[in-house]
């Protein structure tokens, strides 16, 4: 089986005449990692459903050169899903980027909660923006997600809980007593037109405070529990949008409800 | 808040007269980690379903000796779920392990596949079992699993298929043409009566081989697809357990289907 070789290449990247160079660390990855030589093929992504497949053409002063052969452009699915995650401390959002970035979210939001125990030093949170970033990137090209997500800077919860756009359906991970399974939601709110965007939020590791799950039912969020147990936030977001995504689309399988049905 | 602390006490372990004497690894915890003193309250639990409330009544070479004030028997819930995993390299596994037991699977099978990666060295897949058993322990503790699941030894994939008991639902996690999403296998194939238990496959990072996928059809498991993306397999089993324990307490909610109503 041979295997399927991506690189990012940017969408302000310049493709003159078909062709284009790679930066430095998409080169050294295609080059000295995979090994590729002249005339090996290359799938190339911008990160915005632009798909290429390409040859590589030419390797100058450790940059690699493309020809494209064929450009596909993809659609994103709908609904879009936006993740808003209390960070938790350490590494282990690096490994929830990836998670989300495979599954397909289309938007992270690191969020800052009463409870958070993240470091609030700008210089490492902006490095930590920095490595999400990349960790995004990576894992399309594992996944073939054509689509890298964006990810937010740090919000407090309660600021971007008022920003939000006022269309999105939004949910909430929650032990509280009034959680329901997702199913239970769809199937005694059904709306009359499906959402274009879905809202997920997972608190941090010692749980939302009482004040910030009024504040979330607030404005609109349907708590949803994710069985008896006490999920890590990795596992609680990983679930929760599974989920999420297997009842939108089997909810979005179905014709929706008419009004006058009701 | 004050924080519920736990520890474990298997079930071979005495408890005479109320009183029990934890082993060294679970005292140390007590006593140096979380510097529990005489009085404080420790929810006890065996890993099959028996839960104490206790009490440290005492600490004598640095083993610690509970008192048990109330005990609760659960019941483990229908359907029981089994996972069977072809084991990554390297220390994957141990986090597959540690999220499975916070979302309640019941076993869990390490396979080897045609494409494993994992070294076949008896005496490393025996320290990783141990490993393994001791965060499936770890896990329980921190999300409140009253069941430790059973850790198989490695199998074979080949050998497993063939030794599953008759009446299980066998779902295998697929990029395959055929593959569906749960529910709609579950709409499809409405079962008279509901499954005790749920058997879940998920394959390696280089996926199932075409042999391996005619294996698992012929033993009867249903192709499920996750998603557009390709999954690593620590993601895989996570949303693959998230959706099927999702779809079967929707299922189990609705009345069975009567065979004369088909």
């Amino acid at each position: 089986m041979s295997r399927l070789h991506r690189a990012y290449s940017a969408p302000d990247r310049e493709w003159a005449r078909n062709r284009c160079v790679l930066d430095e660390r998409e080169s050294h990855h295609l080059t000295k990692v995979l090994r590729l030589r002249k005339g090996d093929e290359v799938e190339v992504f911008n990160g915005r459903g632009e798909v290429r497949k390409t040859v590589l053409v030419d390797v100058v002063k450790h940059k690699v050169e493309l020809e494209s052969k064929e450009i596909i452009q993809l659609e994103e699915s709908v609904p879009s899903f936006v993740l808003g995650i209390a960070v938790p401390k350490g590494k282990k959002m690096d490994e929830i980027v990836r998670q989300a970035t495979e599954m397909g979210v289309n938007r992270l939001v690191p969020l800052v909660t009463s409870r958070s125990e993240t470091s609030n030093d700008q210089k490492r949170r902006a490095s930590k923006l920095e490595r999400w970033r990349i960790a995004a990137i990576e894992a399309c090209k594992q996944s073939g997600n054509a689509f890298v997500p964006h990810i937010d800077s740090f919000r407090p919860l309660d600021d971007w809980l008022k920003g939000l756009s006022p269309s999105t359906f939004r949910i909430v991970a929650s032990l509280e007593s009034d959680a329901q399974p997702l199913r239970r939601w769809l199937t005694k709110e059904p709306s009359s037109s499906p959402p274009t965007q879905v809202v997920l939020l997972v608190g941090p590791e010692g749980d939302l405070s009482s004040e910030e799950y009024d504040q979330a039912r607030a404005h609109r969020f349907l708590p949803c529990d994710l069985g008896e147990n006490v999920l890590r936030v990795d596992t609680a977001v990983v679930c929760a949008f599974a989920i999420a995504k297997e009842e939108f689309r089997a909810y979005l399988d179905m014709p929706p409800v008419q009004p006058n049905e009701k």
